[in-house]
């Protein structure tokens, strides 16, 4: 069951062929609100969802899923393998642009990340790893990053943070080398997994934070709760994702501005 | 000399160059700050800059060139045949993440639009049009642009402006969709050309706003000064460009925040 290479084979299988689905025929027929006006909801994530959840649930029936669109089905315990899936992150993006959206799962094992896997279904590409294997896209292994200063990075701050002016956020923006917003969590994560962008600040569901994290690990990416709380897969937290020297000043110019 | 095809096939000639080398090459040498830490030119720019004012000098002798890392070569009114070069826009995404940049050329006559070409070069696409030709990707046509609402837009805001916690753009962008900041005006241009995003404002450049405009003319995307003065393509201005109900409803959002 926790035999790496099957579960590695799988989670590939399924996304890819979700991903090849979406790049063939990308229309949907219904869209919803959820928590807002902007949280959106299609007939498709659900419908991928649903094919992901079957497809997992027949090859590992005893693991436990965590999925977008379907939270209600509560884990409370991080014990023995768990699933996390974004079906479609980045829905508005799908939406309105039909392109910058991600398929993400993540695989946990007691609370730690053994592996994950980003598909960019517009630019058809698959970035998979994980802290023992590497990182990887496309079947070629990730080059390791720089670690530049803050100056020298590009930044996303989640939308929602932004939108507040008293946010602590504005002078890590001007001390970096610019802001960068894609709608969508699993986008950003490869622009950090290829070395793009350095810095990725945001609330974040379990679903956006799993499969990324379990890749980053293998490029030293940090990921760390900004409370400074141990990261908790089960729950939405703010969180600063990045490359070491960048994420290390960010912090302190954070702190420096919520002291102010 | 103001023959429309000759001048199309010319400019696209010089960008498909410019954006092959780019592509099989997408290295610099070196990289020096202009106006800000933040404001960069390579060896590159200045490169292929060079190569296009060349090219369009042998071709069009009597027309006149603007061009970005060139300004000094002051033109002081729009008489006669004008061109308005930028050779790499978004240098710093070139410089960092060795995409989303774009090289553009936009043709004037008598400070009247009548050609624009913009080419994505890492996506290897080339859009162009004018007001009398239409507007094109890689010789097809481009669709015609729904006209939603501000609620259903998606908007860029240039980063200066956002920087500014005062700024009358939060509200606006509260009640749209979302923010999208991609470092790139071309990029922008290209996304708002093909209907995935509906508003940008940004303070641009002549050369940030020549190619693009002459092709959104075609599409009937509104590009105005925000004080309402008329468009100057001689010198720096804050834009608002969109499709036609969004930029209503974005400047009357404006303009009661500013008198807030």
């Amino acid at each position: 069951m926790m035999d790496l290479e099957f579960i590695q084979n799988q989670v590939l299988m399924i996304l890819t062929r979700v991903k090849n689905q979406l790049r063939q025929d990308p229309s949907f027929e219904t869209v919803q609100t959820k928590s807002n006006r902007n949280d959106l909801v299609t007939n498709r994530d659900q419908g991928i969802e649903r094919q992901i959840v079957d497809f997992l649930r027949e090859k590992f029936p005893t693991a436990r899923i965590i999925s977008e669109e379907s939270w209600h089905q509560q884990v409370n315990d991080s014990r023995g393998l768990i699933f996390l899936v974004d079906p479609i992150d980045g829905t508005m993006n799908f939406v309105k642009c039909r392109d910058q959206f991600a398929s993400m799962i993540g695989v946990y094992v007691n609370g730690i990340p053994l592996f994950g896997a980003i598909v960019d279904v517009m630019q058809n590409q698959v970035y998979y790893g994980g802290p023992q294997m590497g990182a990887f896209c496309d079947q070629q292994p990730l080059a390791g990053l720089p670690d530049p200063s803050l100056a020298q990075s590009l930044v996303t701050i989640g939308q929602h943070l932004l939108i507040d002016p008293q946010a602590p956020y504005w002078p890590l923006i001007r001390q970096s080398s610019g802001l960068r917003v894609y709608g969508s969590a699993g986008i950003v994560w490869t622009r950090l997994l290829q070395g793009k962008q350095q810095i990725y600040i945001s609330q974040l569901q379990p679903w956006d934070l799993a499969a990324g994290r379990a890749i980053a690990a293998a490029l030293g990416i940090v990921v760390r709760a900004i409370d400074a709380h141990p990261l908790n897969m089960l729950k939405s937290q703010l969180v600063i994702i990045g490359t070491k020297c960048a994420t290390t000043e960010a912090l302190k110019v954070i702190s420096r501005a919520q002291e102010l």
